[in-house]
């Protein structure tokens, strides 16, 4: 008998019947013996529906007030989880965030957890009881009701198995696994069937948008045994997510290719090159709240240096008008940017132990005539920004060189 | 300075607009100096909505996992109408029930209210904050989510009047007050500028559904002015609910006719007149779980006795089976019955000093030729069963009877 934590997002639970399949899914699990927790999201429209409703009212709503608001999605689910699962003969119990407790702080919508209280969730558990949880939701110390941000039903599933030491914390989403890239880019992408808890924070914060990223990390600082499946998928065992290398039984030297398109690069040239000038240009992009990604500093030969960075697309324009508006001040020569690139990446824990990576990847690419913008690695990755009609190519060509391809 | 509860219904917080006209109503008082707390709906509509989808997934829902759906609703509803005061520019905070504390006991979706925790709401108050609570629900000593029951937001909101000893606990809906009578039967029905909470309880319990009678009772047990209101009215006065006869400073004799056509009437014919008879014809009715109002036992003169009761009339076939079934039994010749009748009552504290009230009732009945087929009394009522037919008629000549057209 094991404890098993599962969650499903807001499509799983979309209507009526995909809450009865749901329902299933989880007596099949009960009848195994298993002891299960269920957490889920809202049905999927209903949260844009409440806040559609909010800014009716009031165009920037009131923070707490929205997390009254919105908390009231996920409630509706459990509520119709739980008798979906009594129409099938099982036990079940729904908690809101505030019954279980899950407490967090006080940043409305946008709320860490801070504690749960496991006690009664187990004693139900004990009793036969399925558990069903709402998703993204806790309360504060003062009893104010609040929300983990979109997404945070994903962390609450794992904050959850980690505080009831379950064996293992099964998202159910709209794909089967985590794939070593895109499928609708490289037919041959493959199913992994493991995947390291750092190797798939690459892949989350690279676009692959399986899991949220703050659930990954979570699940790794707990040691949480996560698996991603699908919901619509009787069979398929998904992919596992392992907080130990060795987990993996033959370990590939690449696990995936990740990619995307939504960053742009902006390039400050012929700035002088003197200490404090990287502060002297990202201090003012921070100060109008655009995130940074890659940064790039090349030292010229005469006493200027070109200093290039990506930021999010949407915030491209936004940017340069900050730094146009300090080039005087700066002393750049010129500011130029460019929002048609892309980045492309390549990811693995294997990567640590074997040389050579980054000259099959550079060489690759210069075979196909892709030019390399920008480069930035890390210990289990290199990425690469280049010309965003060469995306997919370059994915296609990467994931047959490293042979992804093939079952490792 | 004045403390004042609100209470909204789900048509006068139906849409945003709606709740955007609430919080303008809210913002006049608040601007006279008085302190404020509101009491809201479910938008109008959406508790059905909930109950459908409840049903869509277990045709008999239970019930703790309904409290749990249904109360999302007004949850919504304070939340929106928080945000709706914050853009006039007050300060504002939403309670769930269980936020307040409003304790109940476990006796889901008809829960009945033990206590109110009053000091949170009290600091909100003395901050300067608009309090606005959720109608309809609560939560039991162990955390469950409770309901009130259909229209259990009027007793929230006397709950709350009571428990805060506010000056005046004022119910908004969408007619302006109490009337003599139904508007639609007599064009010349009056709306009464106050009434006694026990006129009040008779006029609620035959048919004048204006205010939840649980609510009333709750007011008259705490001594709560209470005041029904239009919504979409800023003139009117209402009518004040007052605990006190001599509060109404001219008394008048009959305050109004209330009447309804929900009931049935069986009469049991030729049963031996014995001790227990009585129970004997009741007993079964009762063990069908059919609510039994007026009940008539003539004496004959040979021995047996005939037995005539109402009942609701969705359940006139039923307890037609029920005693035919015991028929032989109890011994009784024929068991008749008739679902087309209607009870038509004269209302008034007066009449307790006033003689002569049933004999004018009745003599006007007569002159019009309308057949009184039961009577029933109470210290401030006279009710008779009449042919349905002749209801509106009969209505009409007591209300001119009576006066009821004339200021009193």
């Amino acid at each position: 008998m094991a404890l098993i934590v599962q969650k499903y997002g807001g499509t799983s639970v979309g209507t009526p019947d995909r809450i009865k399949n749901v329902a299933q899914r989880v007596a099949k699990f009960k009848m195994l013996g298993h002891q299960v927790v269920v957490v889920v999201s809202a049905m999927s429209g209903e949260t844009n529906r409440l806040i559609a409703l909010a800014k009716e009212v009031q165009p920037t709503p009131d923070l707490r007030e929205m997390d009254v608001l919105v908390s009231t999605g996920e409630q509706v689910t459990i509520a119709l989880l739980s008798m979906a699962l009594m129409e099938l003969g099982l036990k079940a119990k729904s908690y809101t965030g505030s019954q279980v407790k899950i407490v967090t702080d006080s940043a409305h919508t946008k709320a860490r957890i801070v504690d749960i209280e496991e006690h009664n969730m187990r004693a139900d558990l004990d009793a036969g009881c399925v558990v069903v949880v709402a998703g993204f939701q806790g309360v504060d110390e003062k009893g104010n009701i609040t929300t983990l941000g979109r997404g945070g039903s994903d962390t609450t599933g794992v904050a959850l198995a980690a505080a009831l030491k379950a064996d293992e914390c099964q998202i159910y989403t709209d794909v089967d696994g985590v794939y070593t890239t895109d499928p609708r880019v490289v037919p041959e992408a493959r199913r992994l069937k493991t995947i390291t808890f750092e190797e798939m924070l690459e892949m989350a914060s690279l676009g692959s948008k399986v899991l949220q990223i703050r659930s990954v990390e979570f699940a790794g600082k707990y040691k949480v045994k996560l698996r991603v499946l699908s919901s619509f998928d009787d069979e398929g065992e998904g992919t596992l997510i392992t907080f130990e290398e060795n987990e993996k039984m033959e370990q590939a030297i690449i696990s995936g290719i990740a990619f995307n398109r939504d960053e742009a690069k902006i390039t400050v040239l012929g700035v002088p090159d003197r200490p404090g000038i990287a502060y002297q240009i990202l201090g003012p992009v921070a100060d109008a709240n655009v995130d940074v990604d890659m940064i790039i500093q090349n030292v010229g030969a005469d006493g200027t240096t070109d200093f290039t960075f990506t930021v999010h697309r949407n915030e491209y324009k936004k940017t340069l008008d900050v730094l146009k508006a300090v080039q005087a001040h700066i002393g750049a020569r010129e500011i130029t940017g460019d929002d048609r690139i892309a980045k492309v990446s390549v990811i693995g824990v294997g990567m640590r132990s074997h040389a050579g990576i980054a000259s099959t990847m550079f060489r690759t690419l210069a075979e196909e005539g892709i030019n390399i913008q920008m480069i930035s690695t890390s210990e289990i990755k290199i990425s690469v920004v280049i010309d965003e009609k060469y995306m997919e190519l370059a994915v296609r060509v990467l994931h047959k060189a490293f042979n992804l391809d093939q079952e490792a």
